[in-house]
């Protein structure tokens, strides 16, 4: 059978049936707009949309491609592999074979008649050798940076969006639910890992989390025992782990799961493309008080946060308040990392992305609003001995907020 | 008890005693040695490191921070994130905390009295944004595009590299091995995936493979079964697979395997950063003929080429070779992917990335040179069917190469 034939003919009824959710053309449209209405504050006469979970976010689709989006008229999607399974994928109805016949120069003159004087481009994450490119082929266009409309676009989520979210925190539970039953003293950390990865890729976990950064990489198994969890790392988070190497020195590592330690389980899920960010604590047997005390003080001082989260929170502020009842609990040197080392966020947006906004942060200062999604998560660090912390995804709603992960918040003793 | 004490007195016998292998300081050394020979022939001054990959090639650690490498004279590491482990895990003796009274600026000046007029970076990764920062904060540097370097010194692998190779390429034979077990009638690509993904962390695998690009995105669980086989997607293969969603519309599927269908496990491996690529066919029962066929051209061909491989072979004529051998065997319109989806490559580098020096394709002619390493990998695609494939990982020696994974080459029939 001839491929592009077997796409257009058999594809999406078999996609369908293995659980894939195509994005309608309605949520495109809303999404389109809102890009519009902040490309019309600007002198962008269109936007050249190249990073993956930008694309995705305009396209529906993720092959490989770019996206031209003219001020007015229709966008057109230019793909260059693959244009058949691109064409069921994304419900927008311009999409064209980018080739050496079809350029994009050439695709934009058909469809617009002319190359715009100004256009939009993602320069913080463009690669220089790329912007070079395009400032030889289009020297008498003016490139502008376009890095700030998809992190406002995207830091308020629409009702599709949240019901991934939903289903990605629901797929969270059982993954967890599931740690309860394989937890076994004298596994290694990794194993541990391996085997919730097995259970939460079954279940739709699409194994990758995202982050949008230069060298940070993301990862699903950030799972800490003991002294693993006083170990600081690369990672902007109060404990990094062991890792399983200095290429990797992240997250579970080959160390021993023993009795009355703390073990802490920050496994992110992906549900097509949208991530749930969750932290439990695990113990077999039970752990010392210090421990138990120091999770209590997490859960405190995670719900005064959702206490007051709704539209018009301060984000700066609900950070901020965390200090002074993280010094009263006596953990002024242990929050949110060991001294000199502490993190300065209690939360940070997700969606396509683990570093959306908002933040809940220093010098992260603005109002909350209907429809973002966040992770809080105070954790608690003792070097040399382990750590603990308690992490939801929190949708903020009209008048207040909803856990979009609904795991139970006792510290689950095996 | 502090962190910063317990990484200095704890930590190394700890990471030793669960596997980790630190960089010998000869092994950075002789790195060194060869990027400053390749520096000599430019103008520059000095690099700047900044990408996670090479920067760990050079220093050993991938803590947050970057290296600079003056062209003589000690190199410099300024890391951010966390300084101490990264004391540990780097053999350089030139290590600095980099921070807001510590700057890259201030650092330079110190250790070397003036900032060098010419800095290499590497533009072909840094963001533009990024960029924009160091032309505004050194006017009057010129910076010159340092890719080539690390490509070229990258290429070559030392008998250290080789080793973490070899180590990955045996935990890949294990993990075939567990497929072997676990594979059933009924079960879903990607809980083969997972399940194969929990044999293969605990076993050293970092979980993420790494690919240097804009875009794309590696990843381990290139799993397919039947028709998925026969599916081309968004990356440069012979067949993409369906994946889970189009947020990542590659590799293991909700697709249910069955028996007498082929299932082609696409499975790499990372170990201390270092990959392993290796694809085998399994059964579960029988396949049809056509397909048991179509493997032993895959294996025609891949032995075709390692009998050439050698130094001194031309790279884009080992992968022309097999265009006459495939047609002959008769698999002209399957070959490599569907008609007009066919890939123009039969072995890419490996090593840090999946897409290093050098590649066996079209357009890429040069001499193979003694301590290469690239992944062979003929492949046979029928839509709607499904697809069969070999691959190795391969290093070339002295005077042939060496397979670094020894896993049987028979279709595996469980």
């Amino acid at each position: 059978m001839h491929h592009d034939e077997w796409i257009r003919n058999e594809f999406k009824a078999m996609a369908e049936s293995l659980g894939f959710r195509f994005t309608p053309q309605k949520e495109i449209a809303y999404r389109l707009t809102k890009v519009r209405a902040l490309m019309k504050k600007s002198t962008m006469e269109g936007l050249l949309v190249l990073k993956k979970m930008n694309y995705f976010y305009l396209t529906g689709t993720t092959q490989d491609g770019l996206l031209y989006v003219p001020l007015e008229g229709k966008p057109l999607l230019m793909v260059k592999r693959e244009f058949e399974r691109a064409r069921v994928e994304s419900p927008l109805d311009t999409i064209e074979a980018l080739n050496t016949a079809n350029t994009l120069y050439s695709l934009i003159k058909k469809h617009y008649g002319d190359f715009p004087d100004t256009v939009g481009l993602e320069l913080d994450v463009l690669p220089v050798r790329d912007f070079q490119r395009y400032r030889k082929d289009y020297p008498s266009v003016n490139f502008l940076d376009a890095s700030k409309i998809f992190r406002e676009v995207r830091k308020i989520k629409s009702p599709f969006e949240i019901e991934l979210m939903r289903t990605a925190g629901r797929i969270a539970k059982e993954v967890y639910e599931e740690a309860r039953r394989v937890l076994k003293e004298g596994m290694t950390e990794i194993e541990l890992g391996g085997l919730l990865d097995a259970a939460a890729k079954r279940r739709g976990h699409e194994g990758l989390l995202r982050v949008k950064s230069f060298n940070y990489e993301a990862y699903s198994w950030h799972i800490l025992s003991g002294e693993t969890g006083g170990i600081v790392s690369q990672s902007d988070s109060p404990m990094g782990g062991l890792g399983l190497s200095p290429a990797f020195p992240v997250g579970a590592s080959r160390k021993v799961v023993r009795a009355s330690e703390p073990i802490l389980l920050d496994y992110g899920i992906c549900y097509h493309g949208y991530q749930a960010d969750q932290t439990r604590m695990y113990s077999i047997g039970r752990v010392p008080r210090k421990f138990i005390d120091a999770y209590r003080a997490c859960k405190e001082i995670h719900d005064a946060i959702l206490q007051d989260v709704r539209p018009g929170a301060d984000t700066e502020a609900l950070f901020l308040k965390t200090l002074p009842l993280a010094e009263k609990l006596g953990y002024q040197g242990s929050y949110l990392g060991p001294p000199g080392l502490q993190t300065r966020f209690i939360g940070h947006g997700i969606g396509l992305e683990l570093n959306e906004l908002p933040f809940l942060a220093k010098g992260h200062s603005y109002p909350l609003e209907e429809g973002m999604v966040f992770a809080v998560e105070p954790k608690i660090v003792f070097p040399g001995e382990g750590a603990v912390g308690l992490e939801n995804t929190v949708r903020v709603t009209s008048n207040g907020y909803e856990i979009l992960t609904p795991t139970d918040q006792e510290i689950i003793e095996v």
